[in-house]
């Protein structure tokens, strides 16, 4: 028989990376709580013609699609965002805003694998609907540095920008839709001097690419100074001050709500999605060239879905990268505080009686393995020895006879006769 | 623009059911934690040879297959044990033994849609693996109980048979593989009749045909009562005495345990998986046509996937139908104690003391909505009253003065001014 594996790109998390998982899900669900986003779950498999709908081109060709047994053209979500825009277009379209939505949950996409990249992966997902004011992109920031603090990452440091400064440039001085979106794609990798010759071919004026020429060169942490040099660079394009301004709301109120941000202002920063409108930014830990998340403000995406007009901003983490931070930090997960006992009986005869304790100290949240093997007690509390058990609980004639058991405690070494009506407070102290 | 919706038999979960899905998971996880199950996550997508290995024909034309971008034939799991006898036959294979594994995920089947069956499925999984004894039954079904009961159902009940009963009898009589599993899968539609007609057909003797058609009849809460006439239908069949035998030491062990179970022993039950080998079960409540959850013992399983020969045993229960269950029986979830708060700011310059308010807040535990929309704050309030949150802290100028804010508990609708320094205590005793 051939060896079964894991099909290319897919992987098996083991008990202490789901461990590892699980615990930064839940710090993302707590974060969530925390902040007022209500959690919603939407289908893995959803409709080829909603997930392509607004994806760029490189999204789309890397989405697992297939036609399911009715000839549907269905595929595996890439992002949680087509599916939330379907909701607010459909039954939640007349729901209250504000609106705070969470989603958290695994995404699929065909990239190619390497070091923290898989084909399926795990995403936290945030989005506040229905408010255009700079206090929702702040609060989408703060609630990402609380997750990330909340995880226990270290070091964590924020790259914001604002794709409405150069949209400003680009749109008043016509450059067209389709040109715009090659060169934000150019510049979101980096290969500055490639965009700004595409701009100067799309017969951009002189003016505006020598404002571009500045803004690429333009980042720091003085946010004050960018921010200054940002307007002057661009102040003879209306909407890209307004955008300056903007951004200037969004950091100044990140400032001021205490929460000790590490920000830098990156004016030349872009996202490769197309559907951004406002601020963007990312989030990074030091020694991991990837971002723990992203995200930005999108006001017009939810009507290009089919729903009504709503300003909307929003972040994603990544959960793998979020572990693999925390891996690269060599965080220590707080130890579980919680008492774990294995129930060893001396003879077969007493295994009901074991059963029974076992139930009585799970009842008070002790974690119980009853040994089902039926090896000697000396070979069984090797074992528990071996997984770090705290305690061995020996069910014996003799004791149970007085309604006790031997209870010894595997660090200590020490063993002594306990009441069973005792037991849980014994094992909760020891 | 067509409206979008989500794929046939796909479904959301909006924030209250979302809750009650998380809830129900997290009573999952504890029962794994509270019996020593570590939890592995293994992908949704895996290779169609894997998945398609041991599954009966009729789980394998229901699965979701297609071919990813690199020409793979892959599917969407239609269930967690295919993934685990691979990671035993691999990763797992010199893991000692005793080995209990978790899981909890969506699983993928293409059914007919109805009333609480959907093909994407939510399933919690526990295996346990290395023990051939009576405790090892005992225990998953003791697990079951604990996890339904956690969760709050009412009046659970299981149904417990053996398949080693008829297949004692089957083998004896030299009846073909393929026939047996037709029968079985007949008898697990509770089609009797049909079912002994095949095994007649298939030239079973009259003695067995005999034993067969009071087997079938047999059933009851008497326990003791019922065994005893397993046993005496059976008792020229050697390893069919032998199932009773097993299947009354668990059930000993199970009422032993002073855990209470609602337990009906059925002598003809049958479960469609063709892996069993052992006790089986299922779960219901009360009014719910549908099995909350059903696995039992397979000791052949993993050897056929590659791996050492390990006997185990297995539960699955569906999420979703604890969901059902729990909404059946309009189970209340234990309302939210943790208190919540909105942030209401007098004026757009007070926003940024508002945010620090907030994060405080925040950082002791408390829900915390931040007033995004720039609304008065009569009307603010007046959302926060739809949406029931307990206070409302309004920031204002004056009372900012005296590092103070006013206090709204919007139950009692009393408010009064509070120092910033006690908002965190007045909040939690209010």
């Amino acid at each position: 028989m051939p060896e079964f594996k894991t099909v290319r790109g897919m992987r098996d998390f083991l008990p202490e990376e789901a461990r590892l998982m699980r615990f930064v899900e839940d710090r993302a669900r707590q974060a969530a709580r925390l902040y007022g986003y209500r959690e919603i779950i939407t289908p893995v498999v959803e409709a080829y013609e909603l997930l392509s709908a607004k994806a760029g081109e490189e999204v789309r060709s890397r989405m697992f699609v297939f036609k399911d047994l009715g000839g549907r053209d269905v595929a595996l979500r890439p992002e949680f965002t087509a599916s939330i825009a379907r909701l607010l277009a459909t039954v939640l379209r007349n729901e209250p805003k504000p609106l705070r939505l969470f989603s958290v949950g695994s995404i699929y996409r065909y990239d190619e694998p390497q070091k923290g990249r898989y084909r399926e992966f795990w995403q936290s997902n945030y989005e506040l609907m229905g408010s255009t004011r700079p206090e929702a992109d702040a609060e989408v920031l703060l609630l990402t540095d609380s997750l990330m603090k909340s995880a226990g990452l270290q070091s964590v440091a924020f790259k914001i920008g604002h794709v409405g400064v150069l949209k400003g440039i680009f749109e008043q001085e016509r450059i067209k839709d389709d040109i715009q979106s090659r060169v934000m794609q150019l510049m979101d990798k980096k290969q500055y001097s490639d965009a700004l010759k595409v701009v100067a071919e799309a017969g951009i004026s002189a003016k505006a690419l020598q404002a571009l020429r500045q803004l690429v060169e333009l980042r720091g942490k003085d946010i004050k100074t960018v921010i200054e040099k940002m307007r002057d660079c661009v102040q003879d394009y209306g909407n890209a001050v307004l955008a300056v301004e903007n951004l200037k709301e969004i950091l100044d109120l990140v400032s001021r709500s205490g929460a000790n941000l590490d920000v830098t202002v990156e004016a030349g920063f872009a996202r490769g999605l197309e559907y951004y409108t406002g601020m963007i930014s990312e989030v990074y830990v030091p020694d991991l060239n990837i971002a723990l998340g992203g995200g930005g403000r999108y006001d017009r995406l939810i009507e290009l879905f089919g729903g009504e007009p709503t300003p909307a901003v929003g972040i994603a983490h990544g959960i793998d990268r979020i572990m693999l931070g925390l891996q690269e930090q060599k965080t220590v997960l707080r130890t579980d505080m919680e008492k774990s006992a294995v129930i060893v009986p001396i003879a077969s005869s007493l295994l009901g009686d074991s059963l029974r304790v076992a139930q009585q100290l799970r009842m008070a949240g002790v974690r119980v393995e009853v040994e089902v093997m039926r090896r000697k007690a000396s070979k069984a509390l090797e074992d528990a020895d071996r997984k770090g058990i705290d305690f061995a609980v020996i069910v014996g004639e003799k004791e149970l006879k007085e309604d006790a058991v031997a209870v010894r405690d595997l660090h200590k070494r020490e063993q002594r006769t306990v009441k069973i009506g005792k037991l849980v407070e014994t094992i909760r102290q020891g």
